[in-house]
């Protein structure tokens, strides 16, 4: 699908709700819509389907081989000119943009998530590029794990990780890996230390490779020698709570079922309180999008949406686990493109 | 200074503005308020120079180590929690604040950019994390120019000199690497490609550490091999240019002249009409933050800000030179903080 054919649904659903045009003006949805991906720029879709591109002269090259299909505006007033541009009812994303931004566009309708909405659902090219970065991400994992993992500290296997996988020909990482050893590993969001990895050590990782703007997201939980009986209880915990939720992963299933799935396995195997994150979220040109898996969503899954499950177990002073895929919802059930083994590894 | 100092400095200007508080949501200007450094938090500051903390469960644990002096609110309602404490009139960033979220809070009033410009004048330990950003950018930028760099591509080489910086001590890169070769040289903001240096091209980089959240920037342009005469013309405006504008970045210099002065230079080499980007920019715990060097900016230079200076000349299809520095303003005139050498380098 074309950034045009993008733009077609946008504007179909601009004219459901009776507007003539919409702004857009938040960096994502922009790049969504258009291609772009400079840090200044903006789109103005009408209800025909038309639309026109709005950046500065830093972006003129730049948009000109990036949104070659649409009328481009360069100007340091881009709201200025939109607002000169859209006659009719204007619709703009009120829960991304700043209030004077907004009193400069005259007060636009809010239009709420329609660009996010369509995002849920990837198309062609977005499935090809979290394949890649997914693949990029689970080859550099299991680089990474093939050792020494012994006398290494924090920071410096999240440094290996990460340009293990530029090597592999990512763009960037994901996000800033959290990587934890020891009891760190009870910390769901631990910043990589000089701590150094030691006989007996869990080694959580959570990481992802970024290409062409699409993120993977991905963790594992490892023993570095012998597991004790306390690791290995855990780790059984988490990982039939993940399968179960992965398996719910499927076309048509409302998203509480998801949840419920990977929660109840939990709390049956009595870890649930334990469990102190969010189960799990969209991943696509945000490392964090909609849909986010939650006893309250009201929505089904749909095909060619693409998510994490990653329930964990947090015991503060001694340890966690947890384990995360990143998941594609096909027409015959969820689709793990992190497929780096779920076997507890216990590596020496 | 400390946290609460930037506080009270806050809350005199709440007070001078006939307010009773103001809503912070803005997470860089939270972390120069409060210290904290995740993804989610607020901070509400009385006109009396109390303030209140919100940040959700994911961050209880590290907002009590980043944000111990403060009163903590856990909550995933953070508008609707602050608008239960703030009597009287409200203030807010309605510059960055989204329209819903301002709805939500009901409307405060606009503050304009109140921490950014306290922000503007650095106390001694944003500068001594600057200082360590920009020690630890040049030192990686010297070991990566000594060698070798032929036939090694763009991705490669900014790949290793970001490695370098980390292993410098960096947290991270300050942003993307720019790292151009010949005729790439010419665009101002080029992304690192599979081109290799070949003898005789411009060699163009243009990044920086971070440190403690403070970022580093710098640009040089070498000559990998014996410079051509175009080169050295094209050097020597902008070197010219660089360090005429440098010299004007003094307390109690209006930023007009400031600039005029690296601009007139350029000018008067007969080059200006190959300058099309910015000149500089304060930096800081952006990349990018007040004040932005232009003709028209109202205001003069103070002691303790931090700011780029980095006029360049682009000729497209052929080459470009950029020089950047990062410099303090001290009491007794300009420092520039990255060190490396502005003569030309021809590097064999």
């Amino acid at each position: 699908m074309s950034a045009a054919d993008r733009r077609d649904r946008l504007a179909a659903l601009v004219r459901e709700r009776d507007a003539d045009a919409m702004f857009v003006g938040d960096l994502v949805n922009v790049r969504y819509l258009t291609g772009f991906t400079g840090s200044n720029g903006a789109v103005l879709v009408h209800a025909d389907g038309t639309a026109v591109f709005f950046t500065d002269g830093r972006y003129q090259d730049q948009a000109a081989v990036e949104v070659p299909d649409l009328e481009r505006v360069i100007t340091r007033r881009i709201l200025d000119e939109v607002r000169a541009r859209a006659a009719g009812t204007l619709m703009a994303e009120t829960h991304l943009l700043a209030v004077d931004a907004w009193e400069q566009l005259g007060r636009p309708h809010a239009a709420g998530r329609l660009v996010e909405g369509l995002r849920e659902v990837k198309d062609e090219s977005e499935i090809a590029a979290l394949r890649r970065a997914c693949a990029i991400s689970t080859e550099a994992l299991e680089r990474l794990l093939s050792g020494p993992l012994l006398g290494r500290s924090e920071r410096e296997l999240a440094r290996d990780l990460e340009w293990r996988m530029l090597e592999l020909g990512a763009e960037d990482k994901a996000f800033d890996t959290i990587l934890a050893t020891g009891d760190h590993t009870a910390i769901p969001h631990h910043h990589p230390t000089d701590r150094v990895v030691r006989p007996g050590d869990l080694l959580k990782i959570d990481f992802g490779a970024r290409v062409d703007g699409y993120h993977a997201d991905c963790t594992r939980t490892v023993v570095v020698g012998a597991a004790a009986d306390w690791q290995r209880e855990i780790y059984a915990a988490v990982r039939a709570s993940q399968a179960a939720g992965v398996e719910r992963l499927r076309h048509g299933v409302p998203v509480p079922e998801a949840h419920a799935a990977a929660v109840d396995s939990l709390e049956a195997a009595g870890w649930l309180h334990a469990f102190t994150t969010g189960l799990g979220h969209g991943v696509g040109l945000q490392i964090h999008e909609d849909p986010f898996l939650g006893p309250g969503h009201p929505s089904t899954l749909t095909r060619r949406t693409v998510l994490t499950m990653e329930p964990g177990i947090y015991l503060p002073g001694r340890g966690g686990v947890r384990i995360e895929d990143t998941v594609l919802v096909t027409d015959s059930g969820p689709e793990v493109l992190t497929t780096t083994t779920k076997d507890l590894m216990e590596i020496a």
